[in-house]
């Protein structure tokens, strides 16, 4: 079968855009998850229109082969994994931006266009566009939409899908849907925009997307506090964000998170440290008050220290430990970042339990993330040779989730359920819910083609 | 049939809970729009609780009987009109605020509470409960959550739909849904509590509601500035926008507008007076700032006079003018209220083509509106008993759908479809998303008893 769908891709589109290549074919079946299985594609188009990825789905669905839409592939829940005898849809060749309207504050993009190249186009006419995964400078906007993604500037502008207006959406059946509008208002139907953007490739492809802009933001400044005990650090942003703080960035490192940088790179951070926070506040002529006002929760709750920088060389100085988080992971093995989102007031209780199970099950467990939204990125490390070690990680990652839920969270604040969480979701969602998907699903996907396997 | 119905249903919920009195009956039988049909209702049931909303839609299944779901019945598109034969479904009765949780930001409320008094309590505790259609004061939220409804600060906060976290459904066959999340973020699953937000009741019935709040915004400064030629007010909007303003309140009246204000109370203004703009600035610290850059694109665009409120009190007189927008129209006989959204740029040729079709239709049009949207109402003035004249008003009001769409904008940016508009909607949308809307639509609803002939 898998050669008579390649000769009917082939046919259609061209050698130039069908991949068959075996090698390739491998180092194309899977995002950055751990844990996930990822099948053997049967072909891998390279699409370079809508025209193609009509073509592609009716192909797909003629022969009865399933599809996996796939951007940068930086995903961390298997969402772009491959499934067998699949086709993987790239859409990383549409990469062009289509219109920036300043008027309207808004643009118009395919999907394959990087995060960072949006942002720094827009910049250049003077507007933002907030969405910022740490995987920006790689991750495509098309990619960020499928997964709803979130980043550090969520805590005041909102996630990916709060800047979403329309959508160009290819459906199984290779008809083309547009959804949403241009405009700032809209209500005339269904909100089928909302419906496709976190939908993970479930539904339909998406191969136009519009965004609205924000005005660019004033120059943030940004402080750093250290404290002995997180639990304080978690106290602060609870604290800091009930009295009607509108902070740009505020993120929060554990001790075992600051020993990982501080072994990668000395940042100066006394042996011991606690936690770190890290705030910015971009409001035009109050930046300095917001942080005075955090400075003052920051001592009421025993903060060690707190540093203000004095301009923007010393906060990306101060930024740099949050930076440093991912790279300073890579060099200890393999870690299984997780996702939990609680209510800000169980952030303690998450960040301490989080260290409980990774004592309880003798893994290292560093606890970073967006503690103004209190979404916050637990990882696993372990030593992937050691299949033991796999095993007591991968239980005290299921474990973070439950914890998760029990405080009153989400599973995930933004990576998405792709495979690696696919199991739990029944659990947060509860059976009536879960129906529902299945209902919209196969609405949209009666023969189940679209990137099965993933999220229900 | 209706005898049988009206006796289940008093045997299930009691003689308190479900009314039959014709009277009654008529009296609930339709919302605030005109040219919208309103059908014989079978019964009203004022639910008290979900089990009251589940045991309605379970009765309602059994016996085949369409249900239309009511909250105050302040909407402007036939939504909430009756269908021959149907229960009428009241939330009204479910007015509780179930709780507000200051440090998340969010507030747990039935749907049957009223807005303004969401948004008095929620001020109290120091929080701003952002949406405020012109019907706050006697709209509820369910019915603000149905319609996705907007308001004055639109332009700066959102729609009601980017408020709203969470959602408990009661679904066709009365299982009852729970979506969304309480935290920050979140994207386990798809995005059903947005599918919800402004399907007027076609998919399901609201009983619960879970909103983001906001901080407490300063005490807003206020600008008036008057024109000769309201193409001249549309491209100050147009300019103040672009250039990365963020105004809590920007409306626009036209010319017919303001002598209809100023027949109805003298407000001051000149005879002749071509167009007001009103806009407010509630950025801390910088309102003062934002009103002179108003006030210099004002004066490019040729202004006859720009007023800066000294405070609150004169601030209140300056808005006064867009509040006496609605009553000083009651006196002229009935007002047929559009609601078409287009781009900021299209603004001047919006409003010049709506007086247009006015003068060929021969009818008074209006046009007033959230003007830093692009969001107007064109009000089609006409005497309700004269046939004529509500045939070429209703001629008129299609023909600034028809303007709007032509101009790149929506038939509706806040008011909703219902009946009014839902043989607009397909023009709108297009074959391919109607075709969506009735999967969907059918997912939910499979015997088609929800709220049936709105929308679709």
């Amino acid at each position: 079968m898998s050669a008579e769908l390649r000769a009917a891709l082939t046919a259609e589109l061209g050698a130039g855009v069908v991949v068959t290549d075996a090698d390739v074919l491998a180092t194309n079946a899977r995002d950055e998850a751990h844990f996930c299985p990822a099948g053997v594609p049967a072909a891998l188009v390279r699409a370079r229109s809508t025209a193609d990825v009509v073509a592609t789905l009716r192909i797909a669905g003629r022969y009865g082969v399933p599809v996996v839409p796939q951007g940068a592939r930086t995903g961390l829940s298997g969402g772009a994994n491959a499934v067998d005898g699949c086709i993987l849809l790239s859409l990383t060749r549409m990469a062009r931006i289509v219109e920036v309207d300043a008027g309207e504050r808004i643009a118009v993009v395919q999907p394959g266009v990087v995060n960072a190249e949006l942002s720094r186009v827009v910049a250049e006419q003077g507007l933002f566009y907030a969405p910022d995964p740490a995987s920006w400078e790689s991750s495509t906007i098309g990619g960020n939409v499928a997964t709803n993604a979130g980043g550090l500037c969520c805590v005041k502008y909102g996630v990916t899908g709060d800047k979403v207006r329309a959508l160009e959406v290819v459906l199984a059946d290779g008809s083309v849907l547009r959804t949403g509008r241009r405009t700032a208002k809209g209500v005339a139907g269904y909100d089928l925009t909302h419906l496709f953007v976190g939908s993970e490739g479930t539904l339909g492809v998406i191969t136009e997307i519009t965004v609205a802009l924000d005005p660019a933001p004033a120059p943030a400044l940004t402080a750093a506090a250290t404290f002995s005990d997180v639990a304080d650090a978690c106290h602060v942003v609870d604290a800091y964000m009930a009295a009607g703080a509108r902070p740009s960035l505020l993120e929060l490192m554990d001790g075992p998170t600051i020993a990982v940088v501080s072994a990668y790179r000395d940042l100066g951070f006394p042996a011991g440290t606690g936690a770190l926070l890290l705030v910015s506040s971009d409001d035009p002529d109050r930046a300095a008050a917001d942080l005075a006002a955090f400075a003052e929760v920051c001592a009421r709750y025993d903060a060690t220290e707190v540093v203000v920088a004095e301009d923007a060389a010393e906060a990306d100085l101060l930024i740099e430990a949050r930076r440093l988080v991912g790279p300073a992971h890579e060099p200890l093995g393999a870690s299984l970042v997780d996702d939990v989102c609680v209510p800000r007031r169980a952030l303690a209780r998450f960040v301490q339990g989080v260290a409980a199970i990774g004592a309880r099950h003798d893994v290292l467990v560093t606890c970073a993330g967006h503690a103004g939204d209190g979404n916050m990125h637990p990882g696993v490390v372990f030593d992937p040779a050691d299949p033991a070690a796999a095993a007591r990680a991968q239980q005290a990652f299921e474990e973070i989730m439950g914890l998760g839920l029990e405080l009153g969270g989400t599973i995930t604040g933004e990576h998405g359920i792709g495979t690696l969480k696919a199991s739990w979701l029944a659990r947060e969602l509860g059976p009536v819910s879960l129906a529902a998907h299945r209902r919209i699903k196969d609405a949209f996907d009666p023969d189940g083609l679209l990137n099965p396997g993933k999220v229900l």
